[in-house]
């Protein structure tokens, strides 16, 4: 099966458990709406091809694990886009969900998301007891306090950000979790996997940064210019354009080499370079030598 | 110990959880600030006592469990008070967070907060694979969709209210958790502890609806009346000040005779007749027969 039908349908699978004969119409919708159709998947993927390089031996798992991530990453987009928030009306091409449905519904569509995310590795814990745990472990301290994406969020409300804890929570942490993730789920040691994801975090922070200055509104699926909008750092504004994408090519180099030894080290080393292509915008003629 | 103090202790070890060197300050004050001084702590009390009911042979996976299931109820409480839920300006005698705080910090310090009660039963699981599991699901299926507090709240968005899903999951899921997980904690089977989770749930509720219909403000902490107001169901509305008494009555009656075959039997009896005693407003003389 292709990665992205088995991630859609593992997401899918994960949705339906929160279904029911006796359940609120409308939230129940609304958990749908948030997560199809998705993105670019790209943690998922990121964790399923970790897994794939690691030997997948417990598909199932991986599966599993790729939907609880996915989950936490969508809620948090439901929870950003809050009027209290980034008041974002617009996302993945389509209404926001406090947009489409209302605000009460959104707060609650991303609480039930990061319920449901415990929820399906509290299931595949049953069977894989060891392993499960590990899973719901790396997956809790990347979202949560100190360290996770609700700490990230939290910095926006500091008057004096911390930069470098900012962005490895807010961003890092979910590219953290997808690697140790996927080295779990296949039964390996999270820790050497750690660079590699924080180094595809690195990354996608700066093609995100560069996106947002340089793609309009209808490439981007969401308003344009909201870091300025925001007052948030932002690679660009250090380092100019042709700096941004120095600094993109540096961190994509430091990430292939950090693929810990592996049967699949090729093949992740492939899919760091279609990540980058896929992410990183067309460098505009005026910027360039 | 005495049952408060160790309460109390579990939940505030599981708050120290979320603290670490590089985390933004405002948002782990929020989580002191949600959960300290607690309430009655009515739920994780219930729980402690089925698990010494039950003979609590792991008295620190308890501990866990209890503190999980108030980090969850006093997530809820945050959300419930933001603006485009009840709009609640005080919650236990002080502001709530959104108040005393910011917005974006209620949202965050919910969202925290359950991924924290996750993160507590994910650690207790490493130790205790079989029970950590089962308290995990129990706690999922409790607080989320299709029938846990979050589509309690979800009902609140529908045009039809289905009433008994409504309170089943709105109020009653809680304690069914709490019931249920003490059980779990003690390596007991959880359903046979449904029952008396859903009545003492149901006693809640109609006891909450005599303090909002009969106590002012100072007594109950938060504003008054809030039934009325946002046009929610409720027992005296239905029933009248006294049915709302003769109810609780027979409630409390059928909690007591569900009561599992346990080492503690008498000890819980006990316990739900002093609990109810706590919850329910004295009866003003002008409703006296």
């Amino acid at each position: 099966m292709p990665l992205d039908d088995r991630i859609n349908a593992a997401v899918s699978r994960a949705i339906s458990l929160s279904r029911g004969p006796a359940a609120p119409g409308k939230l129940s919708t609304c958990l749908h709406y948030a997560t199809h159709p998705g993105g670019a998947r790209i943690r998922p993927t990121i964790l399923v091809s970790v897994a794939k390089a690691c030997g997948d031996d417990q598909p199932e798992l991986t599966d599993h694990a790729a939907a609880a991530l996915e989950l936490i990453h969508c809620a948090s987009l439901v929870h950003d886009d809050l009027p209290c928030f980034d008041d974002a009306a617009f996302r993945r091409g389509k209404p926001s969900v406090h947009c489409a449905f209302s605000e009460p519904l959104a707060v609650l569509t991303g609480d039930s998301l990061i319920i449901l995310a415990f929820q399906v590795l509290a299931r595949a814990t049953v069977d894989h007891p060891s392993r499960g745990a590990e899973l719901l472990l790396t997956l809790t301290r990347c979202s949560g306090m100190p360290h996770g994406i609700c700490a990230g969020q939290g910095w926006e409300s500091e008057e004096v950000i911390d930069l470098a804890a900012y962005h490895r929570s807010k961003t890092g942490a979910l590219f953290i979790a997808a690697t140790q993730m996927g080295a779990i789920a296949a039964g390996q040691e999270a820790e050497p996997w750690y660079e590699l994801g924080d180094r595809i975090g690195e990354a996608f922070q700066v093609a995100d940064d560069l996106r947002d200055a340089l793609c309009d509104e209808t490439t981007l699926g969401k308003p344009q210019g909201q870091d300025d909008l925001h007052g948030r750092p932002n690679a660009v504004a250090t380092l100019g354009v042709q700096g941004a994408y120095d600094r993109l090519r540096d961190i994509l180099a430091g990430a292939i080499a950090s693929i810990p030894s592996c049967p699949g080290e090729a093949m992740l080393a492939h899919m760091v370079r279609a990540y980058s292509e896929k992410v990183t915008p067309a460098m505009p003629a005026r910027h360039r030598a």
